[in-house]
Parts: C-alpha cells; sequence; structure tokens
C-alpha cells in the first residue's frame, strides 16, 4: 500500500528524528521524503510517501504522541481522488481537464459539472459526465448556492471542488463548506487586477506581462492562498480580446498544475500561504 | 547620417503613402521601419531609421504638412544620449550600467550619478564618474529636490535621468521637468505591490512569482507608462531577503533593457501607456 | 472586405513606397501592417492587412509590375482556413485544437483526422470530426504514404496540414506535397535532443530546462523553419516520464500558437528561417 | 557554529532514521534538510544545514559507520569560499560578480583573476582585485595551462575555479585537478549549440529562444553535469551580434546562480547530472 503522510506543527529539535524512528518502527519505506522549516514561522513541514502495511489510526496515534500539540496529521492512501467541476461558459479549463481525464492522465474521478448556464452540457455530454444547471436567474445569492448546495450533497467523498471559470462571487457561508478543498482559477497575476475583467484592466495599465493565479479559496474574494501561477509576455499590439484569448493558455496550464499537486497531496495551508512540495 | 524619425498622430487613410512620399522625395533611405495602428484609440504610430543627408528642419516642415494637425515628429541623429543616474544606496543597477559604459556597449555618455548619500562614490570613482552627493537630511521634500535641480542644470543635452534604485518620492513639481525623459526602476511587477517594501509585500502574499517594472516617472508614483517588466519564479523556501536578492538580478536586467529603448529612441508615449518598437 | 497581403523580395530603395502608392491608388485601408528587412541577407518582407473591393488579380499585377522580379505576393481573403490533422495515439495537441475548434475560436475548418491507429476514433467522433484509421501495418512507407494521400486527395484546398504528434518520419517525397504547409510539434527545444524519445535524452542529459518546438517540415527531418517555441523549468526530481507529462502542456501551447500564426498568414519562409509578424 | 552536511550513497531502508539519529545524539539542530531519492538510479541524496558544536572527524566516522560503504559524506563549516576567476576579454560576467564582491553579496573572497589576455586588467584593478595575464601566445596548450598552474598553485585553498566566459579549451589533464570545483558559463542553452559561437548558429537556424549553461567542466567539453540554465524569446529582427548582446545578461545571471549554489554547497554531483536542493 502507498500512503502520503503529511505533518506540520511548530518546530521543535528532534521532530525528523522522532517521526524517522516511529516510520522505521512501523517498518514503513520512505519512497520520496520532503522537509521545510519556515524560519519566520518557526513551522516545520514534512511531506513522505510511503509504502508498507499498516494500522492507519494506531499509527497516526502513535506520531501524534511525538509530536507537538498543535501538528496536523494527514494520512491518506495514494488513491484517486474525488472532484467536481463548477464553470459558467468558458469551456478552456474544464475541457482541458475533461481530456486529461478521459485519457487517464488525471488522478480523479469527475463526478460531475455543474454550471449556471447550459452552455458547458454539450461539452459535458461529449464526455459523459454528469451535468447539473443550476441557474441564478431570480434567486438571491444564498437561493443559488443552497441549490448548488443540494446538488454537492447527492455526491458522497468530494475531494476537490475545482472553480473552472466559475464567474459568480460565493458567499462565506458557502465557502466554509470546502474548507481548503475549493480551487479556482483566477484571470490575473494576482494580486494585480483584483476583480473583474482583469485583461481589460492589465491593457489599460499597458503592462508587457499577462498571467493568471490559482488559489485556494477562502472569505476574502482573490485572497486566498496561492497554489500556482505563470506568466507570459505581451506588449502594445495586442488588444485586450486577444490577451484574454493568449490568457486562456496560461490559465488551463495553470489550472492543471495546481490540480495535480492538489490530487497528490502536495498542499499545505498554513494562514494565507502554501508550502508546495 | 543616420537619423531615427517618430511619428504619432491620429490614423487617417494613407498616412503610409504620404510619409514614404516626403522620404522618397528627400532622397533618403528607410534601413527599418515600423508601423502600429492602435485600434481602440485611433491613433497611427511610425519609427523609422533613414539614412542620407537632409536639411532637418524643411523636412521635418514638409512632413507637418502632410500629417493631420495632432502629429508628433520626433527626428533625431543616431548619436550618444547623454544621461545621468539617480540612485540611494544600492549597488546592482548603478554598477551594471556603469559596466556597460565602460566597455562601450551602452549607447550613452553617464554625464553624473547623484545621491542622497556618499554610499556610491566609492562606485562612481571606480569608474571615474562625476559623483554629487545632495543629503536630504535636515531638508524639506521642496528644498532637497532644488538642490537635485541644481545639480542637473549644471549639466547640459540631459537625455535620461535614470532612477537607479532612487529611494525617494519625487514632487509633481521636480518630475515635471522631465517630463518622459525619467525612467524608474520599480522592484515588483506592476500593478502588484505597489509603494514601500514590495518584496515582503510579496512574501507576506505567498506569490509564486516576482518582478520587476522599468516605467516612465509621472506625478502618479508608480503608475507611469510600463516600458519593461519582467519576473521569475520563487517559492515558499525563500524568505523576503531572499526574493530581494534574487529580485536584484531581475530589476538591473529590465532596466537595461528599457535604457537601451529609450537610448535608441523606440518608445512612444501616449497617455499613459507605451508603444515599443 | 479584408484581406491580407504579403510581399518579400530582395530589398531596394523606396519599395514602402511604391506599395503604399498602388495600395493608395487601389483605395484600400491599410489596418495594420509590418515590415522588416533582413541586414544580413537585405531582403524586405511586408504584411498588410487590408481593407476595401478589388480586382485582386489586377491589384497583384500592379504591383508585380513595381517590384523586384524576385518578389513573392501572397494575397488572401481573410477567411477561415481548411486544414487536417495527423495524429498518432496522443490525444492532448489535437485535443486541443478540437476543443478550440469547437468552441468557435480557430479560424479554421477541420476536415479530418487521420492516424495510423485507431486510437484517436473516439476522440474525433465527440466533436464530430471525420476520421481516417490509414494503418502503416504490413506497408512500406511509400506505400502508407500513398494511402495517406488517397485521403488527402479527397478533400479539397486543403490550406494546412498539422502533425500534431504523428510519430512516424515522412519521406521526402510525400514532403514535397505540402510545401510550407505541412507545420509538426517536435517535443524538444529544437535543436536539441533531435530525434526520438528527446524526453529522454533530456533527463539523461540532466538539463534544467525542457521545451517545444514548432517548425514547417522539410525534407531534413527536424530541420525545418522553426515557427514558435517555449520552454518550462524542470529539475532534478523529474523523471523522464514526469518531464514529458509536463512538457505536453508546452507542446499543445507551442502548436496552437504556431497554428494560430499560420492560420492568419503571418508568417514568411525564406531558405531555412522564418519571419513572423 | 553553522555546518553543511551532505551525504549521497545508494538508498537503504532506514536512512534517514540513522542519520536523524546520529544528528540527534551529536545534540545538533537541524536547520533546514533536504532530501532526494533517485527512483531510477536508487540513489539517496541528503544536504543539511546544522547548527551546533561538534567534533567534526568524530561526527563523520560515526555517520560513516551507519551508512552504505559507497557514502560520500561531505561536511563543511559555513564559511566564504576562496574562488579564482578565469576569463579572457569579456568583462560581463567577471564584472557581475566583481560588484557583488564589492558589496558584500558574495559568500567568497575573490582571491585572484586569471586571463590570457590584459583586457580585464582595468576592471581587476578598479576592484583591487589580483591580475595575472597569463598570455598563450607562442605556447602549447600544455605549456599555456602549467603556467596556469604555476599561478593557481601560488594560491592556497581554492574551492572553485570559475570560468567567467574563458575562452580556450582545458585539457583533460588541466580538468583533473579541479574536478567538481571548476564551473563554467555557456553562452547557449545546452545541448544545443555545442562548440564555437553558439549565437552565430543560433541566428542560422532561426530559433525564437536562446539562452545559457552553467555547467561543470569535465574531460568532455560542453559535456559536463549542468547546474543553472536560462532562456529568453529572440525573434527574426535580431542578428547573431544583438542575439549575443542580449545574451549577455542571461549567461551573467545564469552563471551567477550556479556560482550561488556552489558557494552554499548545494550541488550533488552523480555521474553527468545534478542534484540540486
Amino acid at each position: 500500500m502507498d500512503y502520503v503522510l503529511k505533518i506540520d506543527c511548530k518546530d521543535e529539535q528532534g521532530l525528523i528524528y522522532r517521526i524517522a524512528d516511529v516510520v522505521f518502527k512501523y517498518q514503513l519505506n520512505i519512497i520520496k521524503n520532503d522537509e521545510f522549516v519556515d524560519p519566520e514561522k518557526h513551522r516545520f513541514y514534512m511531506r513522505a510517501h510511503l509504502s508498507g502495511d499498516m494500522q492507519e489510526e494506531a499509527f497516526k496515534g502513535t506520531l501524534r504522541a511525538m509530536l507537538p500539540s498543535d501538528a496536523n496529521i494527514f494520512l491518506s492512501l495514494v488513491r484517486k481522488k474525488n472532484i467536481i467541476l463548477l464553470g459558467t461558459k468558458e469551456t478552456h479549463c474544464i475541457g482541458d481537464i475533461l481530456l486529461k481525464h478521459d485519457d487517464g492522465d488525471l488522478k480523479a474521478n469527475i463526478l460531475a459539472i455543474i454550471s449556471n448556464y447550459e452552455s458547458l452540457r454539450p461539452l459535458a455530454e461529449k464526455f459523459n459526465i454528469s451535468y447539473h444547471c443550476v441557474s441564478h436567474e431570480g434567486l438571491s445569492r444564498h437561493e443559488h448556492e443552497q441549490k448548488i448546495l443540494e446538488v454537492l450533497n447527492s455526491y458522497e467523498n468530494i475531494d476537490f471542488l475545482i472553480l473552472a471559470k466559475y464567474m459568480r462571487i460565493l458567499s462565506s457561508e458557502f465557502v466554509k463548506h470546502f474548507e481548503k478543498k475549493m480551487i479556482n482559477i483566477h484571470h490575473s497575476f494576482l494580486p494585480a487586477f483584483i476583480g473583474a475583467n482583469p485583461y481589460k484592466q492589465a491593457y489599460e495599465r499597458g503592462v508587457k506581462i499577462i498571467g493568471a493565479t490559482a488559489h485556494f479559496v477562502t472569505d476574502d474574494l482573490d485572497e486566498g492562498p496561492i497554489i500556482a501561477q505563470d506568466v507570459i509576455h505581451v506588449d502594445h499590439s495586442m488588444g485586450w480580446k486577444q490577451m484574454q484569448r493568449a490568457g486562456r493558455n496560461v490559465e488551463k496550464v495553470v489550472l492543471s498544475n495546481a490540480l495535480d499537486l492538489a490530487l497528490e497531496d502536495r498542499i499545505f495551508v498554513h494562514e494565507n500561504k502554501t508550502v508546495v512540495f
């Protein structure tokens, strides 16, 4: 059996020794191991890929007894995660994920696609993915989100909710249900050009580089912990629609990279920052 | 003789024909020619590298008669420009420019270095460049800037004033003296992390990319027309001082690229944007 | 009506004037204009986006009379091009093109997909694109290519043939049929790692950057004129299969960018190099 | 006291536990720790930044007793390294290193600059660095290298020899003296454009990206283990001299980054590849 073990806690002397000791005593192999101590926050992060047989709860219990009381211990079998895609009308990010899924190249089962429009249904149907149109027409934000939650609740064991160009703002209440489990792709190099129509903003400002940012969604719109970012060079000859078009390639690649990291349990979130191994 | 001709004006049918006609009649060779029509602003931009002999004023007059009344016509012999460097304490940008200058690899004469500290004097002396320390101690902003202006006025024909990590804010009054002639390097990917200590801001925000921006200085701090930008990838393992250190390589390269563009008269500024050929 | 006019010829004084003169006399608007003179080869390149009504042959004839005898004059209505995709088994490049096509975001009609395997048929069917499996099993190269040509000949007005991870070498004879019309994506930063399994080669060599190259196909395998290239950073922790996986994102974006350039008639080929406006 | 400990050996179960055990028993703090197991070569790499007081030889002896017999154990106090720069005529890489050194921003003492020309002497003198011109005129390769070795032998404890655009080929015999201690900057993205004048080669080939590579020098010219690489985009409008000029910025930054990694003992070399933490 293959496991991912993630531990983060305040730093102390001997942590690696204590953890290695427990791993050794449970006769587990360390296939891959990453550590990082944040020198400013004095926080220890470790991710290990383990192989072997174990009593999961017993192992976690032994570890917990050796670690500082604030330790987060995450242990997961290496397995395909369950994800749901949330979109609006744009196809490039969702299509990219569907292609990879169809190819067997994604460590995830796509349980469903949810959108507030019918626009993405043909794409979902091409790839035989359940599609739920939850229109926001005539509904308050609260009512709309309740309807989305109803759909989500009809699925079990959702590991991640992927906002693949979902263009509506989600309430704090909704966000709370998917803390550190909801990933958004924002169509700018955050924190530049927060808010609506970032390509137009970038064009108006005359920047020479545009980008995209994948981040966990938190209460603060466009302010959640950043997982991945990338950029491309642009110049004066590009209008904002051309920037937008060129930006789509960046968006889908950045979201795809962030999704891979999430699916392999490579991301730690502490306060508003990520540690990514 | 080699000339750079730059024209920008509202777009009209036949502009290229009319300009090419004048150039042809003056028996000038077009060595290189770039044009751009901004489709949103309906503005025409042209930069030509011409060779031949001409009566400059006559040529400009003939052109002016053929062009819309709002046309900016810039004509300059290809020559080394005169620049003055303004710094504070950091050496990486100024040192990089001095090295290129010393190497004969810069199309500019460095007339002087001005700083509000003595820190850069040893570097200036290594390269035999006049150094003026104009301390701000005990002076109001206005008084300090007056003293800097006095130094600047002792030099003739300054083409560009280069703020190579000058860390004080300049007043609108001062800026007015060097409109479209003063280039600043800002140590972030603008418009992200405007203001003080951008690397600390970037670190706190947990971004995965940092950068630098060279721009013309205008009244609005950190808001002037952008000339050049570049970025590098960073990760959680870098504290803000490491980001700052890594960022210095980006800063000096971006400033160097922007300076090259300015020295070759490749930049147009219209409203708050640049067109760069 | 909108046209793209492309001219390349040996450089001479007054070319721009003469061309602008003809354009002016035909009362055509220049929407966008790019020129370049190669200073080493003394060759002139111009691409103009024109709008207006014209007798195409008359216009070209008038131009020809004004230009050096070696001039290539290309004039094309702005229209959707007809393309055929040639693949083997991998889906990422073809899928990416199909998604864009389906989205109405590609200036092309995809006439068909041809492969030497059945593997891509399900993908083609999802998007309702004609699929031709032309197996190479038991055939000589010549016989196999003849069969592909038969399929190709059943379509009219093919503008470009896109080798979207087609993994077989094409003969000179075949290549001759699609000179400057056949674009290949090579899974390395050419000229590094020419030939088979470039990711394995890159891994073995321990490079810190991998990339992809889109180029026109010529007689010399992997040696044709380069249209577009891009790269990503890699490190020691990536095995060659991980490099290959990461590289796929680069491959599809580079091919997509090269295809856009081709579809908009932005590429000149002279000898073994491209000029791209 | 601060130490860097580097261990590489064939992988075995329990290595981390055993090492952590020794570190714990010597009451050393682990400030930073990186590990990597190469899954193809089954080789274990670890670099730890330790703090505490120790008997160095005893500590290494205890470690050695716990590790596979092929283990390389490197232990070094965190200190400024001693380097010598070897150049020919170009100033950009050497100047960049001198500026950083002068700024106190380099974890190294520059003992001397050696060149086969007098060209770099003025630069060395500006920064008060000993300069040795060892002309190759009239000498065989062997004789010339002997003279360089004489100069090198007059310095003690040289940690790294930096080939900062040294344009002569070194013999196997010479290279043997500085195995894994000699870093070269090659002015191309290796393995593309090996050999002389790579910018000209890149120009002739029409590539859209150029780069630079820092690598350890081995017997095989331009084939040593790669430490760092970076690239920039270029286009048809750049002649090879412009590529060369633009490339210099890449060269100096890549060499600077590789030098930092070497000075902090972050690089492992195994066979022809590096592992860089």
